[in-house]
């Protein structure tokens, strides 16, 4: 199986690659892993908020296939445990899909059409914070899951 | 006022030291804002973790002031939104208080002695992460609180 974050967003600002990376390298171990970024669309105050939604959405799709589960994070989302998180990660992978694509917003969330259409949604803290952080936290999250699947003693709660 | 990030813990690796660097530099803008670490005690299957966590609280303590409002990050704290964060700290800033300490405890948490001690728990998301990531994730969120309550477009949500 293969685990996708997909984002609208920048690459990292040099400061955050390091730790990063330092995750990504130690999924690898378990299962394939990787990060794709869709531009976000440029907003302004002319344009409609629902406009840039529906372009970003659009991007995120191309990304997309069909047989892909995909997982929005969204703040709305259920809110879980490390081990639940787990559970839910080795859950789907027990339905034998290719890939679980997580997905990250823009700036200005997902839209109603979008949110029906991929029908779980996950929260990470019910705190914002930015895409950098998403994305190194979502990774030692990815990490920490399989340290829990796999009995290793990283994760010792 | 000043707010302080207490933990049992070590200092960050290298990787993370540039991105937290970053929220220290923007957050002494509106509030002194420093870390104080102080050493997690050896553990081992020999120790009963009572004692254990017993010499971290008393290293804890030896930091604080008489006078400073101590606030422990507990897994079973409150969970706040970065909004609702941002109030809170407004409030305590409101009573005129010197020092806002904010406590991380070591890997087997805080006893119930000193959870009962310091009654304020604040919990940052139901997920466990290192403490790498707590620092980063405080700082992100306490220059967010700031922004917020200085009308700072950092926080548009």
């Amino acid at each position: 199986m293969e685990i996708v974050l997909l984002c609208v967003g920048k690459t990292e600002p040099a400061g955050w690659t390091v730790a990063i990376e330092e995750y990504q390298k130690r999924i690898q171990h378990y299962v394939r892993f990787s990060f794709e970024i869709v531009k976000p669309e440029k907003s302004s105050s002319k344009i409609p908020i629902t406009q840039v939604k529906l372009q970003e959405e659009n991007r995120l799709l191309s990304k997309m296939k069909l047989d892909d589960i995909v997982i929005l994070l969204d703040e709305k989302g259920s809110s879980f445990s490390s081990i639940e998180f787990a559970h839910f990660i080795q859950k789907q992978m027990n339905k034998g899909m290719k890939r679980l694509v997580f997905v990250v917003g823009g700036a200005f969330g997902f839209s109603p059409t979008f949110l029906s259409k991929f029908p779980i949604h996950i929260r990470l803290s019910n705190m914002t914070f930015p895409h950098q952080m998403i994305r190194l936290f979502f990774s030692e999250q990815v990490y920490r899951a399989f340290t829990i699947l796999n009995n290793h003693p990283y994760h010792n709660n």
